[in-house]
């Protein structure tokens, strides 16, 4: 497993816009999780989050509510060999399964329907993260904020890739200027 | 372990200048590393990188020829209760013990003349990435890659911070433009 | 005049949160004008702004409600030495008395409440800039925006300054990663 | 003059890569020029920089050696019905005429050749901006420049333009993520 999990995972199937190594790296990084956690990834799209999230914790429940993405999902699972993740054709905002979760992601829209499940389904200290492309999303998301829960950090990131050969040192020109926001709560 | 690790991580003793974040995800996230991976860690400092690794692989080798540093990541290796990290004081100018390793991470000056160590202690398909904060040391170390290596990518990243609550919906007005770039490689 | 203007500039006394150079060059090169534009600029606040466009322009009006403001701006522009700033203690909300502007530039709160009067004031294809600090701002200002204007563009910048030295070749660590977003709208 | 330069500057025919708003504006606001400045700009290229500097200031010369792109540039200055550019073709290596100009502006490679000429041809005070897409370019320049100039800034920068419409509050996705580094000098 993972052996050429980059080389792969470059080559699954797409369907919705899919998260950024940049932006995966920020969940990764900021949300206390390890070899041992248990989370849950919505909406899965092609996988690629919950793919990445599968190769550095213990188990991911991935839900995906539209059929066809959820079949992109499972066919690029399967090719990236993955053993560690449950995914099921189900719409979170109707209930989540699990209990105590180490983290929470939802690329999804209006996550704040989604809260009253997830802070029943977190464990105390638990994180979610809310990847959001408009500001206007985060400001509505932060609005309905529960009590149970911390604005831990609003995060967005810029990459740049830069070309050093010869007596070339610079940035690429063109690239991606924004992505997303991320939004990570903790439980109280 | 982990339970509280970004809490705990955030009161360790500080050496040198520490990596932020935004920087270990990218690391994570372009290594193809995972739960079953060895990697090797140089210069330690106060061990944020090693400690970060150690959540997401199964073992680190971390190495720190200055006594000083060793000490201080020592003691936070033992605050933090990592067990999978093997610290060493140890310059790796001198050669890597570690053989089959998945990823080697250079956080110090000159890290072309590791080198030549670097391609013997990795596997084939292994990554080494270097933390460098100059454009003139990435010149240089681009320079000096044996043959063994392809350069994957050069990046780096600027992150920012919003601040949304009440009105207010804004990036935190100043803070870190630049932190280093980093230079991964992959052994062919 | 205008011979030392930079060095000058640098000098000036402060009153409220200060324009930078590089949101002043966006206005300079997105709206059109030129020697012969006539401009008008509120709140003036310490003045750089109308100091920058007197440089540029034929003749800056500029509104400053508050007193000790005003006094302050008034201070600056004899300092700078600058004949062509017709300042004036006044708050533009209860009206404009110039006709035929080539461009209004507004740095206060709820701007929306002024574009009845610039309407007016500005000629057909003349331009308004409105700099707000915060995106819910920006939002509140777009949808207050009536049938005469075009939004043109809403941009924002990051500016890095690099020290390259010797062996070193780097931005600078820490800086302003937000300063404000400028809307450039245009009459039709 | 001016009335649609905006309009007009969009349509002007393009031969070398041209050079964006953003890094005219910081060209504008770091170097104390003004209406009754005399600048020299080379290389023109299709003439973007000169068009706009002509503008703000009372005079331009504009250097160009490749006789097509002078020919463009002439033709864009026609179009844009500009009378203070006195365009030549002609290489600057080889010589400037003119004496006492407050600013130069250098577009092309090896710009640290044209020092021996530009410390003759401004005057005390007088900038020179030198915009470099390579960082290597920066350092070189940086290394050969004469005891009568000092480093006043190198300045880059980031824009992004948003789209606020509706629900939608975002940066545009893709975009330039660089364009070049700007070098300020300035002549003791």
């Amino acid at each position: 497993m993972g052996k050429n999990f980059l080389d792969k995972i470059q080559k699954i199937k797409r369907g919705p816009a899919i998260m950024q190594e940049k932006d995966i790296g920020v969940i990764l990084t900021n949300t206390s999780i390890n070899k041992d956690s248990i989370v849950l990834d919505s909406g899965t799209g092609s996988g690629k989050l919950s793919a990445y999230l599968s190769q550095f914790v213990k188990k991911v429940y991935s839900y995906e509510k539209i059929k066809e993405f959820y079949e992109i999902a499972k066919d690029n699972f399967n090719f990236l060999k993955i053993k560690n993740i449950e995914l099921k054709n189900k719409d979170i905002s109707e209930g989540i399964n699990e209990k105590n979760l180490d983290l929470i992601t939802l690329d999804l829209l209006e996550p704040e329907k989604i809260l009253i499940h997830a802070k029943e389904a977190l464990k105390e200290g638990g994180y979610l993260v809310s990847y959001l492309p408009n500001m206007t999303q985060v400001i509505e998301f932060i609005k309905n904020i529960p009590k149970e829960f911390i604005v831990e950090k609003i995060l967005e990131n810029i990459e740049r890739s830069w070309i050093v050969k010869d007596k070339i040192a610079k940035p690429e020109h063109t690239g991606l200027l924004h992505t997303g926001f991320l939004v990570i709560l903790k439980k109280k």
